[in-house]
């Protein structure tokens, strides 16, 4: 008997290792075709956007987006839909900003400017400083404690345009915005202004996260658009301005309740074999949060939506999961790694979409040598949608945390041209989605996603 | 004394084939950071979109347009800018078309049209008539003569959004625009109205040509909203419609001297050898041409400016040219092959960009067996650049006439996602297009223009 099944198990195997590329190829085609034609994921984006709209963790869109994605997915035809509580932190803007560059002559320039994610609000007075530009870190050690003290420090670092991949430039220009703030303040600053993190000239600064380092004052920090960094350079380069203004009234307050949203398709042969994919649900509260992450999430739902209007029931089980809480935390993430460690099942892999609901080129995965001999064999499903650039190492923020239970991460990378444009600013709106660049990402994830059930990793 | 020729000759040859592909890389890597350091492809699109405007051919834009690429063209450092005339068609839209559906209770519906390029115009009192809709060329024939004589044709045929490439779905649904007025007028139809070709749902009417078959009456032809297009079927299901309203008010005027507009950097060894890149000049009157073909110009320019701003003198003749018209006749790239013809230089290959300012994905060629296999060796150069699609077949519309002199054709091929939701509509304008899409686009079309001026084909 023992024989019996233990050739059955090798049958299985073999059939499995011998399923013709052909049946997945149709199997995926079919996938695509039921995006293009009934997909839901624009019309959810939709109304993520416009009905819901800007959902900071801790704020009431972010509430409202939970309980509206949670529809979302009974809608698609999750098993099970259901809250991870976590707590997150809850930084709030409060009034609009105000900057003024005061010049010799008298005149006033208004500084078009946003307080970064997570900083200290300024004094209700607000700061008044001479004003010192650096182009880099290098520039702002040179000038020392003695060059710095008692002034706004201004990071006019210009991302580079010459990466090809926009994510390179972002990752370079990014210590600015991360550590700009503590490594002035170590030297004295009072305050600092960032250039915004954007390859284009226009008046939209765009916020994003900082963060203070232990032990270090923690000193107001802005960011400025990228006309007017250039605007202000050169003001300063004429020695035209005596000194500058800075009001911002942002806050940290205590921590607040808040949740993962997670809907479950069950596994019919391997239901302990849990397949994540996910985006993250909290967005910046200056825009819509159409590719930061709307579109991740609208498009992990339609990976349950598609697979169940199809009828297919994976061997394993899928999770699509609206993470909490990435923009300023990473408290959601961090909890779905915790719960996970707890229930003793097998995360075999996790796919995040949080690079923009762009036409899909590719995955970038960090997973050990089977893993990843095993998603490279794909590779050629993928190339009829344009989408087969298979790369080592890559993920994403939310699934990071599940690394150390030996969970494949896989990143979808779309084109990244468009994505700093509009990243955390207010231009990161609905409009700025293709409906068809969004559907075609949905239908690669839901393919990654339906490969993995199928045969594990 | 020919022997040591023959040696030389076979040297050249050989150091030519050995070339290190790093060399290339390194060359293509310059001329990207020259592009996206200081290239001028965006702010020239925006003044052709913004101060020139709609170029139908032969109107005030299209006349605005070829003295302004001239500029443009001298600017970025071309040896010799001319212009080639030729004669164009002149269609003129007139005044904005009224489409209106009268209900059986007497209610009268707005109808969202555009008249169709190349039409003719209703009677001045307009064409009042029954409709009947069909969903493709087999219902029409269907209802034979004895179902369409005297009606307006509604060809609702919806553009099918499972193909990945929109152009493979363009190509399929093009056919009502095309032929549909021809085809209905031979059944006596007294007009047509075609659905949109444009995958997305919305309130804009895309026009584009229309053809008349030789000796068939020439019905007046729209093309109508997708969105009007679903609400006018479902009146016509409900059997809500007594009758519909046309009137355009489009005329074809007599032919008038045109131009393409050429800029050229000649060739430091084989001036002889022609390497043409080009897109066309002309544009709908509806829209400003931002990514039809504005983009395609733009880039062209691009090739010019940046190679002269690097200082790399090509060994064989590169020429930018802005094709007129297109959109409606083909005049330009007619003339442009029957100068060539007379000129007796090689024409090795012509590229051409007239698919959108899009991110690039590749190229389509189609050239002969040695050609295509010299390109193909290309190929791995273009992987940095994510453009490394490379297909046999493909060119473009204004280079297709000089296939005849054995010239390689190359189309560029930027992801076609979006392409079609705003082509030959009022939405194509600059703001459609990004500058770094843009860019990357003149940055591979510029390095497969130097790699066949250095090698050959």
């Amino acid at each position: 008997m023992k024989q019996l099944i233990f050739f059955a198990a090798m049958l299985s195997v073999c059939w499995t290792m011998a399923q013709p590329a052909s049946d997945d190829s149709s199997a995926i085609k079919k996938i695509s075709d039921e995006i293009f034609m009934n997909g839901t994921a624009y019309s959810n984006l939709k109304y993520l956007c416009k009905k819901v709209g800007p959902r900071l963790s801790g704020s009431p869109g972010a509430a409202l987006a939970v309980e509206q994605t949670a529809r979302m997915l009974r809608e698609a035809g999750a098993d099970t839909v259901y809250l991870q509580p976590c707590m997150v932190p809850r930084w709030v803007r409060g009034a609009k900003e105000v900057g003024t560059a005061e010049l010799i002559d008298g005149k006033k320039i208004k500084l078009n400017i946003v307080a970064l994610g997570n900083a200290v609000g300024t004094p209700a007075a607000g700061i008044n400083a001479e004003i010192v530009e650096v182009k880099n870190f290098k520039e702002l050690e040179m000038l020392g404690a003695e060059g710095v003290k008692g002034k706004i420090v201004f990071y006019n670092y210009r991302m580079d345009p010459r990466y090809i991949n926009t994510f390179q430039a972002y990752g370079e220009a990014g210590a600015y915005r991360s550590q700009g703030p503590s490594r002035a303040a170590a030297l004295g600053a009072v305050g600092v202004i960032v250039r915004t993190l954007s390859p284009v000239l226009d008046d939209n600064p765009h916020t994003g996260a900082t963060r203070y380092d232990e032990g270090k004052p923690k000193i107001p920090a802005v960011a400025i658009s990228t006309n007017g960094a250039v605007e202000l350079s050169k003001l300063i380069a004429a020695k035209k301005v005596r000194s500058v203004f800075i009001k911002t009234n942002c806050q940290i307050l205590e921590d607040v309740p808040s949740y993962n949203v997670v809907g479950e398709l069950r596994g019919s042969e391997f239901s302990d074999e849990i397949i994540t994919v996910g985006g993250h649900l909290d967005s910046w509260d200056l825009a819509e949060g159409a590719h930061d992450d709307g579109a991740g999430c609208v498009q992990s739902i339609e990976v349950i939506r598609a697979l169940k209007a199809l009828g297919i029931r994976p061997k394993r089980t899928i999770r699509a999961v609206m993470f909490m809480n990435e923009e300023n935390g990473l408290r959601g993430g961090t909890k779905y790694a915790e719960i996970a460690k707890e229930e003793g099942k097998k995360f075999i892999m996790a796919l995040e979409s949080d690079a923009g609901g762009f036409t899909p080129r590719g995955f970038g995965y960090s997973a050990n040598a089977t893993q990843s001999n095993k998603i490279e064999k794909w590779q050629s499903l993928f190339v009829p949608y344009g989408a087969a650039e298979f790369k080592r190492g890559g993920g994403g923020a939310d699934i990071g945390p599940l690394r150390t239970l030996g969970t494949a991460l896989i990143g979808l990378n779309p084109d990244s041209q468009r994505y700093m444009d509009l990243h955390h600013a207010k231009t990161d709106v609905f409009e700025a989605v293709s409906e068809r660049e969004l559907n075609l990402g949905a239908v690669v994830m839901t393919a990654m996603v339906y490969l993995v059930a199928q045969y594990g990793l």
